[in-house]
């Protein structure tokens, strides 16, 4: 009777696809065993295609480090509201270079650049993934942390660019705008402005906000990103938020590279 | 043995995030548990952000109602086919004044702005929400009520409009433009025009549809949204669906405010 | 004691949605049980139009197959994410002649086209399907297909074109567009080159990436698909990715549909 009480928990749990999401949670393998397993089994294509351009190819291309791509391709799909893929690439962030701090101010700051509950989704798969690694977040900063010298004439521009076309517009969005963003989230020192901006970079691409990519892509290269990691973001990111997201941007990309390159 | 058993199934499901859901679902406070404490432990600067910025300063502004915010929120979570903030939300809405009636009008509106998977699954959280709440929904109007008078003169515009533009390259889009929403939908009487026009204008932002924007604005400021509370309406979507789908409507919604008021 | 633990786990798992989920999945009825008692339930008037308009009117239109809708639909649904919907309309689809292969290579394609993760959460979603339906798919084909033969004089343009804008702005996004995508991926013999661009333009009109419309529509048409079912496409489409989307859309169809039948 025991038995068969633990095979129906476990048939229906499996039928909910909840062992499964167990399984790639815990999974710190480059592919989640069940999540492989359903690609190989429905679409054996795919899963050759991701072996032969993701993981032999795309991953090792000297253009941008597998920090870096780690970064860009966790940003996307938290843009993207995916907890499926997650899970797997944040273990690849982790075991790239990526410190559990820089994974909490990433989450935070894609709370205000790709959508509140984004984020909310990404922290309850983090704690998961913390957890299993058993990653003592005791030391992840809360509010409080020792701001960056903020650039103040930098941000004296940008917020009488801002005030002039929106302050009337909507003083709310201006406000927290300031506040929030440019005093402070952006001054945190926990994880870099180039990486800051690439994350953010990488969110505006996914989301197909474009509109905002010639700000953020100039702001990231200001703050140290090369014109080459710059492209090779583009490649990672097409992999990631699929081809058209990537075909959107290659001209806004290609003017901000021309405006840093005068003829 | 049993308990044993017990404690499989408890941790298969705190893994599987199951437990969390649910508990999510139950949850009528401010900030479902879980959640709260998974942002907490990996983010816990974004969890101080959320305090600061969300729930002590933009719920109390007095531009926008917290009856309209819960609107405006709702619609935004729907159209991100957000399922993890939307229970706390809808609970939020139900508190401020917003009838469950409004709620079923909110998604069936969307069902045709912001998908129709995205209005059944904010379907199936609201089922959860009202249960929890012992809501009764068998006055929850269906097909049949009584219609709102049509305003014939700015229908037979719209109509004639759409027609020139588009009736030749999908006379099935047109036709069904005309049928289910102008005709149907949006005469409905258990959401006042205004406020199916704000749900609408916000599922715009949020997805991105700015270009639909000028249209749905125009017709929410004529049915009784005063500029304030647009304007007010970014500031409360810019935390939700984050700042770039904001600041890529912010033109557009200054646009709308000057052809409304000529120099 | 046995029976309190069975209890318990059946009420967990309904509250957390995890069985409702699995019936979803095995439903091969129209509308998956669950799913439509909560539409039912808490919006009433979203079912009467889905039964109205959506199942007795639009399924029937005969500008477009059933067999094409069920393409368009499941296109979108990848492209959305939402796999709430996906398993009903994934057996819609093999009902209406598309085969498990056909299946596959959608979502392959899909995984280039709306992102690799929707694609992964998709494959999930089929397995599912598949077993319940018993379907074998021993024959899907893997990686080694008998490719069609390429059309080298149109492949070339296409190539120096992308070459000639992009080329310096992101190496990598050329190299593997050519390399994965129209020398291997469009050259898949078991997905008609029609059906793979008519999936291609959905993808592209649900995500909302209306610039890459043109070059896709074309390829489309030139590939068989008629004007008359393009434009069904978008009626089909305004009840999955919304109105919104493809009141976006139509200027773009406008204008390929123009160019294509000077006057």
């Amino acid at each position: 009777m025991i038995n068969r009480i633990f095979l129906v928990i476990v048939s229906l749990l499996l039928m909910s696809g909840c062992v499964s999401h167990t399984k790639q949670n815990r999974s710190p393998k480059m592919i989640p065993e069940d999540t492989h397993a359903a690609v190989t089994t429905v679409a054996p294509a795919m899963a050759a295609y991701a072996e032969r351009f993701i993981e032999k190819s795309l991953w090792n291309r000297p253009e941008l480090s597998r920090r870096d791509r780690s970064l860009v391709t966790m940003a996307a799909l938290i843009s993207r509201n995916d907890t499926v893929e997650l899970p797997h690439y944040l273990n690849v962030a982790l075991d790239s270079g990526v410190t559990p701090t820089e994974i909490a101010e990433t989450i935070t700051h894609l709370a205000f650049y790709a959508g509140w509950s984004n984020a909310t989704s990404a922290a309850l798969v983090a704690r998961n993934v913390f957890a299993q690694r058993h990653i003592d977040t005791a030391s992840v900063p809360g509010e409080k942390v020792d701001f960056l010298p903020l650039d103040k004439e930098a941000e004296n521009k940008r917020a009488t660019m801002v005030e002039s076309n929106f302050g009337k517009v909507s003083p709310g969005v201006v406000k927290y705008t300031t506040d929030a963003l440019f005093l402070d989230l952006w001054l945190r020192p926990d994880l870099a402005p180039r990486d800051r901006s690439l994350v953010t970079v990488s969110a505006l691409v996914t989301a197909g906000q474009v509109a905002q990519v010639p700000y953020h892509l100039n702001r990231a290269m200001d703050n140290g990103l090369t014109q080459e990691q710059a492209s090779e973001v583009l490649t990672q990111l097409a992999f990631v938020a699929g081809w058209p997201n990537i075909f959107s941007a290659l001209p806004v990309f290609k003017e901000v590279f021309a405006g840093r390159n005068p003829a």
